[in-house]
């Protein structure tokens, strides 16, 4: 694709990388024995879930009911929505168990006596277990919440007890620290092994899946972990580059901005490309100051990065990219500058389309792709 | 509308606060004897630009040629593209030219140079000054750019010089000190004033044109300058409140957030309603923390400020809303709360519609308008 002459923002993926993101997702999980259901709420895309298809994968992980009811209607029948279900969501919910092997989320037991006799089809759910994340869950100590939940799920036919779920947030505080991120896996590790034998009465096989691409990225022994949930793996970014959960090289996803103004005796050039299309998530430099992305410029087959280059500030539509070297590497009014994103999950759902260097535009889930009105909010 | 048994997040507009809003805006302009020039990229709707119509508005500033051509597409003939021109739209700038009164801006003699011979059609072209935010114009005394670029413009048929156009972005970075928002705009004046004089040639009655909502809000004299283009003050938000440019109870938009978890302990409730839904932009609490929206409960008609109540955290899906004094304010699993938004620019952007406390829905410019290919990105 001519990247040489772009009118506005437009979100680039390298498909090469991707796939080969991708091939290591399922090769890792491969090696270690372990059941992959990769989060799909980074790429949203349909077609993207075509190539983990062809890879081998089955099954998989969304984070709204609307995703997944989007992947079910492009042929995914083993979904689980890893967010705390909606008592109000219960005929959405409904339908789409109807027609596929649906898993939802339960964090407490309010929930859960709401969705009784509202639920009319089998549908699986989890137990989040909070591990110190403090987002959402249960705390595994707290044996008596997750009993009378799995003693209700056991008097009623429509739910079916799976088992414990996770999600190691707090590993993307760990500034890249193997050793405290590997650390709370092997927490996680007993803590499952704990659970498995205590709720053993309740399902002799119950799965505990574990998720983030940090701890799926850096370390090897999900020992008692059944199930590995990495989302972000499939594009990385520049958040997982600094938690050194990724290479630069393997970051699969830029947005190639139109360079509109340069400013050499700032060091700076603004670029058409602000929070509307990058999202305003930050990664923090050595000197503590916030910047929104790195430099690279495109190839005749790819890009690669332009050293000491970065996004200092954004404004709605304006960024201003910052050189440190004192120069602005050659770019000019009217020629195009990438973007690697800060957080490509929030980079992604904000673009509309993703186009590949070869030129092919990728559709994904639109917004509102559930709501046509205000009945049914 | 019924608040109380939202599926998902769901932008929520108060007409009758916005309809105050923009006859306060009005209001002002005409009180001061100013051009009123709204900028619309904060709501980018249809819908709503109608009722700034009905209060007597004519023209307007949007920040892309997208936004142009989606309000030119719905009527409106007097459109001020307020970011600078990217040399590769020359096409599309064209094509609206041909219908409506454009206006683009020009901070640089390189676009301008691209331009010539590209633009088929009357355009009007605005410079912009740079007044210290150091975005993106041209600093006032670099008389000979401004004179070069007013030079070419003379010798080509198709530009027609309009002015000068600040945005005082950096009034933003005040905290509300009024003193220094309105000796920034008296800067203004001074140089809105010394401008006019040396450029006469070139425009006997051209225009200064000044724009941000801060200062919009809390200055009455812009006496040497002649158009004014407020933009968030249609909505407000958390920012402007922070800013000392609104009250609460002038916030016209809130997010419409289900409670999926409840933890008393930690004085928390877990919402739907993430980063994807509210956008990452913090203000700052007096302790020095980041927060993302302060909240509301809903009333049966508009909404109230539950004091003490904040977003404290933001993932994709999920927001943490912590509570001050201790307890949870009576929230519950499977009620609705609200959230005023820190920046309604973004908060609008990243939401597909709006439904208004009455439960109409109401349409906005969708993303990827004017892109259905790869063709002319």
């Amino acid at each position: 694709m001519r990247t040489d002459r772009i009118e506005s923002p437009v979100l680039m993926l390298d498909k090469q990388k991707c796939l080969q993101n991708i091939r290591a997702m399922v090769e890792k999980a491969r090696r270690l024995k372990k059941s992959l259901r990769p989060h799909f709420k980074t790429h949203q895309s349909a077609e993207i879930g075509e190539w983990f298809r062809e890879a081998g994968v089955e099954k998989i992980t969304v984070s709204s009911v609307e995703m997944a009811a989007y992947f079910a209607a492009h042929g995914w029948e083993d979904i689980t929505i890893a967010f705390p279900v909606n008592i109000h969501q219960a005929e959405k919910i409904n339908t789409l168990a109807q027609k596929i092997q649906l898993n939802i989320l339960i964090v407490n037991v309010e929930s859960f006596k709401h969705l009784q006799g509202n639920l009319t089809h089998q549908v699986g759910f989890f137990i989040e277990i909070d591990n110190g994340n403090h987002r959402s869950g249960i705390l595994a100590e707290a044996h008596n919440e997750i009993e009378r939940i799995l003693e209700t799920a056991f008097k009623n036919q429509v739910f079916s007890f799976k088992g414990f779920l996770e999600h190691a947030g707090h590993n993307y505080r760990q500034a890249g620290n193997i050793s405290v991120i590997c650390g709370n896996v092997a927490k996680s590790n007993l803590v499952a092994k704990k659970l498995k034998t205590q709720f053993a009465q309740f399902n002799e096989k119950l799965i505990f899946s574990y998720g983030d691409t940090p701890s799926f990225s850096l370390c090897d022994d999900f020992e008692a972990m059944d199930e590995l949930r990495p989302g972000n793996a499939v594009f990385y970014d520049i958040d997982q580059y600094e938690n050194r959960a990724c290479s630069i090289n393997e970051i699969a996803v830029s947005l190639a901005c139109p360079i509109v103004a340069v400013y050499p005796q700032r060091s700076e050039v603004v670029i058409h490309g602000g929070s509307v299309h990058l999202s305003k998530d930050a990664a923090v430099m050595s000197n503590g100051m916030p910047y929104y992305g790195k430099v690279v410029r495109y190839l005749k087959k790819g890009w690669e990065l332009v050293p000491g280059a970065f996004v200092s500030g954004l404004s709605q539509e304006h960024g201003i990219v910052r050189f440190e070297n004192r120069h602005c590497a050659g770019f000019n009014v009217g020629s195009t500058l990438g973007v690697l994103p800060v957080h490509s999950c929030l980079t992604c759902d904000i673009n509309p389309s993703y186009f590949t260097l070869e030129g092919d535009k990728i559709e994904k889930l639109q917004k509102g792709f559930l709501r046509q009105n205000s009945e049914g909010l």
